[in-house]
């Protein structure tokens, strides 16, 4: 079975934190409006329980939407709200054994920084890369190194997998990141955080429209 | 398929920071030495690919000699390592939904310290309860308000399940665990902060086997 169907373009990755009272879900609710293509769940903080009933409230939001919802880290949330995939780090279950747990049709994405990241018992299981962080940024303070879109360039040349452009990507440095080879931006802080993710999502996505038609 | 069979009786919980240098799975070696029953990896602190990591070295040493793996928590790890079962708290996924993936033959547990928490929704999909706190401990500050040895026979007294009894739990007081209504002793700090873990899991069996014979 094929893996199913999605589009990097603008990748909102979630923090409860930053979503502040107006909560994770209707911020959501708000950057899909302005054109997030993919939600990511991320929520090292919380217990299993309120993950599991954020990500059901997301799936109900997504699904007849279309967009998929990945989480991260989270195997056990995603199966448990038959979420559309898991989004893995260096530190988290090998890619292999999450591909062997949600089996072949999720989709299942892998943070990479280096170059000698890709290996295959990885990238052959994988369906996309996260690469970065481009800058350093308050909200991953253990994050990598940055790399710059230099470092994003030397991971473009090296693989055929489809990369979404991480830390400190808005939409000011948005066509530099498409430009150096991804295919969609990655943002948490930028809407999360905004006054209008509306606004902002839909900024993202006419920077990414026009640096890949450009 | 019915569930897999387990004994109660000395119940070991894993503490990474209190197993120190010697680390985890030799401390669990020493205490099943001993006659450590059941053990339960709990670890709400590192990453998921160290979890997992333990666990499978965990399942190494444990399959050989017929004594369960239970993940904490984590329903992800337990499927990722093919543990015995998995344990719950209030906090966690939800017991029914636990079953849905863990399938009906692996053991689930369920912490209570109260008798409203007894509802027919978990209870008809768990296999034991976790039972306490009895006394306020130091390895779970957020733990609930202790419940006493009352607390434990109160519950004994409104359910048939099997029941392991937690909090503060040692040597000097586990026959009034046991007569309490406890099947068993589940210790964390007793054995995994031992000098000598062995002699503690043995002088624990010892306990409980004079309390049920006497």
């Amino acid at each position: 079975m094929a893996v199913r169907p999605f589009d990097l373009s603008v990748y909102l990755i979630t923090d409860e934190t930053l979503a502040g009272p107006r909560g994770v879900v209707e911020t959501v609710r708000q950057a899909v409006a302005g054109g997030v293509t993919l939600v990511q769940l991320r929520d090292p903080v919380n217990k299993t329980r309120h993950l599991v009933e954020t990500a059901a409230a997301l799936m109900d939001l997504l699904r007849p939407l279309g967009i998929p919802l990945i989480i991260n880290d989270r195997v056990d949330v995603a199966l448990a709200v038959d979420a559309d995939g898991v989004h893995v780090g260096q530190s988290d279950m090998r890619p292999a054994k999450v591909r062997e747990l949600i089996g072949p049709d999720r989709i299942l994405g892998l943070s990479v920084s280096r170059v000698s990241e890709l290996v295959p018992e990885d990238i052959d299981v994988v369906d996309y890369l996260g690469v970065g962080p481009v800058y350093f940024t308050a909200t991953k303070p253990n994050a990598p190194t940055p790399i710059g879109f230099e470092g994003v360039a030397a991971i473009r040349a090296a693989t055929k997998l489809p990369i979404v452009v991480i830390g400190g990507v808005q939409a000011k440095n948005g066509e530099a990141a498409i430009r150096s080879g991804g295919d969609g931006l990655a943002v948490v802080s930028a809407i999360m955080a905004a006054d209008d993710p509306k606004a902002v999502a839909s900024e993202l996505a006419a920077v990414v429209a026009a640096a890949k038609s450009g």
